[in-house]
């Protein structure tokens, strides 16, 4: 077994991703964490496979100078579009987001899932291919929703806008009997009041974060500090405007600690 | 009198500014044009005024390679924050679309002007700071609207979700009794229907494309080509996801002739 000191590098559009940071943090207290928010850019899902990959492709080269171990995609447009683009120019092992939500989905033995992510997660069908590969028999449904990333960044996920721009999208969804959706944007657990009222509580709700964790616990055990003292969190973003630090406040729940603003569009591979 | 036979350019962070272009192309119709959208970076107006100038001059400095002789910044966010950074890093003349917006404003004769914009264009001032200082006696307001460009986007532009949206970014002004609002985004025109019937039929809403026109006849007369047969387009996008296209398609009430996908991040000043 090797363990390796460097830190887990955790890589986003934005600073939805620090939802799943959050959750590798609770799980991994003694790791070094280095979260890389390309919020100059975002967002990725309106735009096409060949943008995507070569940002995403530029941000896990600028993660590597970091010294990073691992490298998780936590950007789930990323994971869909550029996760064999990002492993291939990548010398470290790369976890993405799709995978792990896809177990989640079926972990909860619905027969019925739904996808809901942005244009490019969807156009990308990585989630319903993952989930037809892994269980053939069950039935999948995957629905675009772009209204809902700007919503989550206003502050909007108790509202009665969401509400109505939700039922909107999830119309199908329901009226086909869906039994748990998975939230294919890690900007989605944000609207998790207004979505979970306007599915009901018979719908489950899946995000990745804790899949993710788990997935890391699982396939990348040999990588892993099992002990020693807490590690330290590094946040990275592409641009600090006062929305990026209003929306980082609201997911970490407090002020971030250690942020730098970095230019990474001249890092090649 | 020296007559330029260079293309003129315009430049906006995605597709929203095709309707300046549009304005600039029928009154001047014997120009040829080459219009920028920097899809693959878009929003500007979620960004740090830091960011925007960085990007603002990369794809003016991109369109100089055009040999453009004139620089239209048809985009509110870059208008506002990066107006005079282009100008200092461009050869040829620049006019941007908050000069003009403010101008079309006071000509309605309103005496309680407001201004709505993107977090970047409210943030500038500078609107505010063009309005008081050609007319220090009326009255300005401004509130920026973060989820109207997403809704344009959605091609929500007359739909129950977006009258809700506006009500409540609008009821302040209205509240305070406006009687003319500036459409400080270039998207903001897509959404008419919904904000006129927001703000009832005595509110004139005003947009820039016709005054930019204006602006480049009165001022730039000596650049301009009066005769001789009809003018080109030339589209590129940084980025051309079916979305952008989709929104292009809209604005332009037909396919786009002659697009192409450029690669500016590594455009040089």
């Amino acid at each position: 077994m090797t363990r390796h000191s460097g830190p887990i590098g955790v890589f986003d559009s934005g600073v939805g991703g620090l939802t799943v940071l959050s959750a590798l943090q609770s799980r991994f207290p003694g790791e070094n964490f280095v979260y890389l928010g390309d919020t100059a850019r975002l967002p990725y899902g309106t735009k096409s496979a060949a943008t995507v990959q070569r940002y995403a492709v530029n941000a896990a080269t600028h993660l590597e100078r970091h010294g990073i171990k691992l490298l998780v995609v936590a950007c789930n447009t990323a994971s869909s579009y550029a996760l064999d683009a990002v492993a291939a120019a990548s010398p470290v092992p790369v976890v993405g987001v799709v995978e792990p939500g896809a177990r989640a989905a079926l972990a909860t033995g619905s027969r019925r899932i739904g996808v809901i992510g942005t244009e490019g997660t969807i156009r990308s069908n990585a989630y319903q291919n993952t989930l037809a590969h892994r269980a053939p028999s069950i039935e999948i449904a995957a629905v675009a929703c772009p209204l809902l990333v700007p919503l989550a960044e206003e502050g909007w996920g108790d509202h009665p806008v969401t509400d109505q721009v939700a039922r909107h999208y999830l119309a199908s969804l329901l009226g086909w009997g869906v039994d748990a959706i998975i939230l294919g944007c890690t900007h989605y657990p944000l609207l998790r009041p207004s979505l979970q009222r306007v599915v009901g509580a018979d719908v489950r709700l899946v995000d990745s974060a804790t899949s993710v964790a788990d997935t890391v616990a699982d396939d990348h055990a040999d990588l892993l500090t099992s002990d020693g003292p807490p590690g330290s969190v590094r946040l990275e973003l592409t641009d600090a405007s006062d929305r990026f630090l209003r929306i980082t406040r609201a997911i970490l729940g407090r002020d971030p600690e250690d942020l730098e603003v970095v230019d990474i569009d001249q890092a090649k591979t």
